[in-house]
């Protein structure tokens, strides 16, 4: 039997999604935890591996089981064994043909970023911050620059192991409210530190180091040397995967889960 | 020379407000870098003392120093003392007639809770959880009748030090957006987990083990073993401090600062 779920997390105490032997990571805690309901090993796939010090409000994954539990206890019961920083917030049985990161038509991810003189006490770990004023016209600009079929080998860390740097990045916005800003990137998939490069170099276009159409420039030489340092994990969120209507997933498959709210209500 | 700050933490970590000879309380950060900058013992005094995993985004406090320092030094400097989970918001020299306890007229606090099967991961520790579907109209009815000046015993703690249980409730206020419930309560002064009791009982109206009535029998009571248990600390938060306009301080002397936002914009 397949059982997909939905994960929400804070990376922060973690050393980002993938299993190691040190048993420190995100998979390392879910693996465990289902593993105790299902009272047999689980390994599991998820839609995107997120580093170090990421988030997810959106993670989804699945795994196989020979296990029968009712659908509550993959919820409830996993969540019982995890760890503050992780929950489980729904599940499904799905067909076998379904798979978490194969299935996935697009990612969404979200980077949230402070921008007032002092750094967030409340949220640290939580937002990204930078302290000088930012032109979010200019970022926004530059970010309409990105969208479309393009080699994003500029923005691709060195490690990164795709087998192509070509991205369909369908969705690359920037906004502001008050003291936040907010960037929200959709593509079919990323590459490695891809986001974390392009909130750097937007940052680069929104402090008037560069003009917007300096990003294109970027894009076009496809050399990772010449753009600015990766920004902090700490504001990234996958905070949405889109799948096919047909596997009976939460939200006919498009599964977007807010972060933060209050204040004002 | 008087300087008064404001000031965000996260109270997840400390223990508590109040300086404690261990040296893991907010007071002890905070004095500790502060007399780092003045290169001077600093004794500081806050608007609110706050208990352990108990949140500000706007406390207030002064103190008193011979350091002549640029007002950004207390702001700037200070931060790069503390640890990540406190943040100097502002800076003002004040008169030395301002007293950040005493001046202040009145205290908001403000209580988030997350109203889902699903207790939050991302905000682990800095927001309060109820699984069960709470009535919010109910829940508002009963506050309402918190509203006034009262003797409330009924939701002091054993240990509360005030001369008096009187307190003046000026606003008592709940109200749901989606999954989240925030609660808002303003008074001269608050007794000891006064809120969080005040909290537990209108969780018990709104999940339906009393009517909204009841919390006026309990008021009327005067007696804190009827009422139900205190509440997590996770949700709470000074939100607010009004001091009297002459104080020269931000936003007239009402500094209330937001929590969270993002999500929509």
């Amino acid at each position: 039997m397949r059982i997909a779920l939905g994960l929400e997390y804070c990376g922060t105490g973690f050393e980002g999604w993938q299993r190691q032997t040190h048993g420190r990571t995100l998979q390392d805690a879910l693996e465990a935890a289902a593993s105790q309901i299902a009272d047999e090993r689980v390994d599991v796939v998820c839609a995107g591996r997120t580093d170090t010090g990421v988030h997810a409000s959106a993670q989804v994954l699945h795994f196989d089981t020979s296990a029968r539990r009712p659908l509550s206890a993959w919820v409830r019961g996993v969540n019982a064994h995890l760890p503050d920083g992780i929950a489980v917030t729904w599940s499904r049985e799905v067909d076998e043909r379904f798979h978490a990161r194969f299935s996935a038509k697009s990612r969404c991810y979200r980077y949230v970023l402070l921008n007032r003189p002092v750094r967030s006490a409340l949220l640290n770990g939580r937002v990204g911050w930078y302290h000088a004023q930012l032109d979010v016209d200019a970022m926004a600009q530059a970010a309409s620059l990105l969208e479309g079929v393009h080699d994003f080998s500029a923005f691709r860390a060195s490690e990164c192991q795709a087998h192509t740097p070509i991205r369909d990045l369908k969705v690359a916005q920037v906004r502001r409210q008050g003291e936040w800003i907010v960037f929200d990137f959709e593509a079919n998939a990323f590459l490695h530190h891809m986001i974390r490069n392009l909130v750097g170099a937007l940052v680069y276009v929104g402090n008037g180091k560069h003009p917007a159409e300096w990003i294109g420039d970027l894009l076009d030489l496809c050399d990772r040397r010449l753009s600015p340092p990766t920004f902090s994990p700490h504001g990234l969120y996958l905070a949405g995967v889109e799948y096919p209507d047909q596997w009976n997933l939460p939200g006919g498959g498009r599964i977007i889960a807010p972060l933060f709210l209050p204040a004002g209500l």
